[in-house]
């Protein structure tokens, strides 16, 4: 699956800093390596003798902070930043995170990963009792629940309106004299602490950012805590104890780095321990070698590739530099326009039979295109292994898939998608096959992971979504049904 | 290799096309593949009615053509294109290429790939002529020479200004009436000929930019060869007799694209020979796991891997999105800007004997930090293996490393380079391992290599360049010395 | 005075029109017809089929809409703009008008000009009970009390809010439905309405922008009245009827453009009227010639000179392109840059007595730089008379002098001015020459003038400045004091 | 007549300085002084210990050097620049001054104001020799003819070539040892020579830039002069003794600033003088009200009213803010355009009968465009008197007029020019009238004015353009010519 059809995105990456005289510089380092989980704007808001300093665009964070002075304004030895996925339009700056607040009586700044599923209608009985948003954002509802709040202090105001939102989120809030760090009560969306050797505390959506800093792991925010820093340290609380572990299984999959550790499994090994599984529960006995979709399907290829003893080459080139789409006149330069992203290797797969592992199947449109590439390089057979469960259900709690529509397993059988990819043969992991090879231990169900785009198990419920989905669902979808919820 | 640290770079791309009406949207596209050969500018030339067109800047090709409309004004059937890279500074928008010149009698657009080695000598003579040069760059040399020729037509004029620049180059030229490809007596830069479908011609650096636009291989230009295309089709001239061939041997270890196939060999397939004739020659036994330094090294290690029968593993992480190094006041964020970059999974080196496959060592730093990176993480062990032989010796024929003072391997033994990274272990590649990898079957030196950065053996002659040379050779360098130039 | 100096500007100006298919375009000319008013900032909100769009920016509005597609992209016939003015800092997008809201029930657009002396309160107050601001602009606040607002129709809420705010204001609103105009109880800032000849209806802070579309005058908009535009035509209600007319008497002085019209009165005649005035009230006998410092005193040194009979010359020249300041090392660079923007022309001055008329001292640096230049450029004498009273007290209803300490008639009396800017001799206009010159005859204080500035009767009370104007009056601004708010 | 327009421009302005740390600095303020006379390209280039360093770009002077940085990296104490006009198109980069040249031997930075007449064949024949030019301006051909002369010394190689061209021209040259200023043998082009108290020596197009930045004036760069100025003073040398003084008339009516002296005339007084004899020649018997077109009209607007006795209005407004022109769909947005630069007064012209004065007449349609606002505006009658003789012969020594059938004077009577720009009543100011009010007292034909565009006497023949020019003339041109050379 390629990352450039933007079918399958994780919604933001979440970093903070307490106590390094470096703080904006260290955040950005974080985020760089955040990167990948929101490529469309990006921002650092730090706090020096009370005051709080923002700067923040569309873009990459390098291209925000092009200019190094926007980075050296920000001082103070503390800082939060945020990298954004969105879908909307040109003019969303002002959904670029870190939102930051000037209130008479304090300065806060809030930013989040994640999705609501009553942000809607929170929403709207906010508007009707006078409140004004700025932005299409969900991540405003909870600073109009806290500023609302008729509770005495800051953090009972904000547990309170941790509780009135529903679905998947962390949230990271600075103010002058606290840094908070929020996990939904599923933990769908991962949330980790770490600390500097000089004592700075760390709190970031994935481990790979806390390496990159040079600290060290101290532990996870679990589901319903909400960890609180400041110059006495960390302490950690929790504002519900209704919580069920369901990390969402898409993380390990496809949207983590591979040098990241969730739940204390690592990314990488997880995805090749699914390709080992994926070699046992699917085998393509005639191939001649076998070749990952970069860059997110090469360890799970690799492990393929080691279980059935056959060789793993580089059979797809991905180009490293961004190509910006021209207006493309024709068709024909529209099709030139994919294969500028991918190349196949003609010198590697010309006249051979050839495995192509890759890690889902959204639109089936990419699948197709990489099965052509291939062809017409000279592959005399390419057998497709998804080294995941078919996506026959939509995600509501973070992940940019929310329409049935746009699921080809929600429409079609394997034999068919097949068929339309134009593959000799196709095979999915089985979800026993994907619950194992994670991992997890957890006494919970699943062992502990969020299944739901898998078998329609959505933990929360849907709130806001559940009638038009539930008026929506496709044949295939009310067949695969797991679970009560719906 | 990390390509960032810059020490080791191609000196360009260029591509051409004549007799599609995409001319220009097809050099993008051909551009954008050869972008690995030079990212600090680009430039298209189209040719509409006898009229020369120009779009060129400093930058990515999707950066100077981010504005669409920039591309669509290069109207015309007709178009070659440049990727640069240049170490020269910020104001070097004067060397940015394709060069379009206006003359009274014609239009003439000029690209280069390469080093010339008597360029100073000639551009002195030309001076002291009455010359005007408005770059500093090599390929202004040529078209003084052209048009201070005597002979009679423009195809005289070029072969007997061919005749008189020493070194490793490609040149496409363009006029209202013809396209032309030249390429070095030696070969050393490549320069390939394809098809498309509806007969257009195309040339390109590499085959990479063939296979993007849908284009079917024709022929490599050869040494000493002056490629004519125009509307009665492709005729291949030669301007010399004096050919040896000689292709550098660093375009197979490190810079070409690995789907791209040089003289008949493909690059991927060349890189997995030399890892697992590295294997072969220098086995790690104790390891646990084998890793590639990504992008270059990955096609080696995997053949190492497979050779030893150790697993493949990631254990590095490239970081896919580039990140600017903004100012950095202390070393300690300098030393962070690195791990940016580059990040070693903890989850897979952690208590292991790993194997590191790298293509090469130029100064050594970089080596240095993924050693260290890698023990950082946990790795009990790390063997260190190259998958060429010690650079010793500077190249002048279009590689940018010219100064012997930069080169580790030209004032160090193999086992105080190894001390200096912090290996636990470290071997190369032999010379003859090399040649065999690549496995050309030319009955010309090094069977049609050339070698020079490991043995001395200039083919050419150094020029310009061969007193300061001379002058300044290390013992390592007197004593590895093959062949009799110098 | 030079507008560069920044020391007194307007806060802004808006514009409106309704039932126009070129809306958008239209209201960028009238925009740029009132760039005088701000030069900071601007926007424009068009709505199309219900859609409000909006595109606004840092800088002039040619600067904003550089990109012709921004325009285009504002389609439908309704549209309303803003130019800003401000002090505050570069990060001060967020306060780019206008505003646009999209609520479940309503999207709603707003642009101001003016200051409000009791918003400080009034924001508090919002903030105690849960309200979010997003920017530091007054604007913000009346959208809170609108939205809080328990009347039954948007009219209705809209005039009660329009009864809490206190000081100077015009509002435009836009709505799918309808624009909306209002005029603060003093009429401190004037609002316009023109209609075209296709009958779309205009508004505008300023005739000019209604005559540079081509529009005709209808008539204005009054203190206390709310003009209601829609597709049955225009309607004009009155939100209060606790109203007296006190027109800012600095915008027939300074801020307005001469071929402007406020209150049936034009400005360039006005301002030769008061030239003429101070001819007789304050004669230069001895002059040679009389100068005005361009661009705003040109009207009043020709009226000075055709009442004393001294011929008029064109004694300095204002740089029509804006220079912008690099950092100047020295001082000596930085007292060249003022000459960069205005010059003394030694041919016309050399030797001569001049009268310099101006239309204001401020800080009476400016003055005094000014007496310079045209000293150094031989002027034997030179007499400064300024065109209006001196500006004693600060003021609080949109122009942006809010600190007496800065008022150098706040702390000198004429003669120390005299001396401290260098003239021969220094004379003002009374107050009462400038109250007959502008020549207003509504039967209210000062003919229906605001004359705060020189006398310290603020029409409405100060509220939340109160406490700390008082405290720091100086001696002269108490002996000075007319009317009995303070 | 609107600068606007851009149908009369001079083509460029030029600086130089030696001597004084902040060179760059001031030769920032000396073209900003000069922007006046070119707004599409800028450049400094300094020179620091032998070192040319050179920032240029596209646009106005402080657009190119917004970044500080830039003028700062401009280190040393001698610099020259320049400003641009041109017509081409926007890649007109290259053509963008001063040009810089490395050369073996030495570096020299030139940069020139004016046009040559044989600059093609010149060009045609070095093109021929195997020069190759980077620009299409006529300033590199002087380049070429220096490196090629076979000449001895710097000096005599820049004599010999400056004989070779003809035209009207002034070249500042700078090397690391001399700067250099030559001035046409007809001094068509201005150059000045001034001194700052620190001894530090200026040159520059007008007096205004050595008066902006503090220098006293020393003397004027005569016909036929080359002013060589280094460490030991200033050194005036004749290149040619084959001169006559035909200084621009031009110059005085329209293009320099009003507080420039050219050869020792005032240009505000002498535009005066020329409104004054206007006045006499062509009195407006019932008129109210005198107004000039702003901004280049208004002195010689204000002769005419103190001449004729009539009041002098501000009837017409220049907005001072630059408005882009976006795309504009309809012919009515396209006439608003122009308002947005240019307003008539209402106030002050209604009902009045007006004289309109404007400094000259290109195509008449700018004249047309401003008769029609004062009439919409409700003027009873437009009496236009333009303050210099009839435009009816091109320009070809600088000045951008080069094709006749612009020239509405060329083609049309007076009174068929009254009739088509809608006056009541149209005068021009004779040629006897214009000489004498700019009052030059050299003893050579029209006093020593060239009066060229009025009288077709071209001093220096054409060369190139004879031919084409000689053709295409029209009735009215054959009928009006003096002198001999066509």
């Amino acid at each position: 699956m390629l990352a450039e059809t933007k079918s399958l995105n994780e919604e933001c990456g979440v970093f903070g800093i307490w106590g390094d005289d470096n703080a904006s510089q260290l955040t950005y380092f974080g985020l760089h390596s955040l990167q990948h989980r929101g490529q469309e704007g990006a921002g650092i808001v730090s706090c020096d003798e009370g005051k709080l300093l923002v700067h923040r665009n569309l873009g990459l964070i390098s291209e925000v902070f092009k200019d190094g002075n926007d980075l050296q304004r920000l001082t103070g030895n503390r800082a939060i930043g945020h990298v954004r996925y969105s879908t909307s339009g040109q003019n969303s700056i002002e959904n670029v995170q870190p939102f930051l607040y000037h209130f008479y009586d304090m300065d806060i700044a809030i930013c989040h990963n994640g999705n609501l599923v009553n942000a809607k209608t929170l929403r709207r009985n906010l508007e009707e009792n006078g409140a004004i948003f700025h932005s299409t954002s969900d991540t405003e509802v909870l600073m109009h629940l806290i500023r609302r709040s008729q509770k005495d202090s800051l953090i009972e105001k904000i547990k309170e309106s941790l509780n009135q939102v529903k679905g998947g989120f962390t949230y990271i809030l600075l103010t002058e004299e606290k840094m908070f760090g929020a996990v939904d009560p599923n933990s769908f969306r991962p949330l980790v602490i770490g600390q500097l050797p000089n004592g700075a505390y760390v709190m970031a959506s994935e481990t790979c950012a806390i390496d990159t800093i040079g600290a060290d792991f101290v532990r996870n925010v679990n589901a319903g805590e909400l960890a609180i820093i400041d110059d006495n340290g960390l302490t950690i609380e929790k504002y519900t104890d209704d919580t069920t572990i369901s990390i969402a299984a898409m993380e390990y999959i496809y949207f983590a780095r591979p040098d990241s550790n969730i739940a204390g499994v690592n990314v990488h090994t997880a995805r090749k321990r699914m390709g080992t599984r994926l070699a046992i529960e699917a085998p393509a006995v005639t191939a001649d070698i076998v070749i990952g979709v970069p860059n997110s399907s090469l360890s799970a290829a690799s492990g393929f590739a080691e279980e059935s003893g056959t060789p793993y080459e580089m059979g797809l080139i991905k180009n490293q530099y961004v190509g910006r789409t021209f207006i493309q006149p024709t068709q024909e330069l529209r099709e030139l326009g994919v294969k500028m992203k991918l190349s196949a290797v003609k010198g590697v797969v010309q006249g051979k039979s050839v495995v192509m592992v890759d890690d889902s199947i959204v639109r089936g449109t990419t699948s197709k295109r990489i099965v052509t590439l291939l062809k017409e390089a000279g592959a005399k057979e390419v057998h497709v292994r998804i080294s995941s469960p078919p996506l026959i259900y939509p995600s509501f709690y973070g992940i940019d898939i929310s329409k049935s529509a746009e699921l080809i397993a929600a429409k079609m059988t394997v034999d068919e998608i097949c068929e339309y990819i134009g593959a000799d043969s196709l095979a999915f992991l089985s979800q026993e096959g994907l619950i194992d090879s994670i991992g997890l231990k957890f006494d919970m169900p699943y062992s502990g992971l969020c299944m739901d785009s898998f078998n329609g198990d959505y933990p929360t419920g849907l709130y806001d979504y559940e009638a038009d989905y539930v008026n929506n669902m496709t044949a295939i979808q009310k067949e695969n049904l797991k679970g009560g919820q719906v």
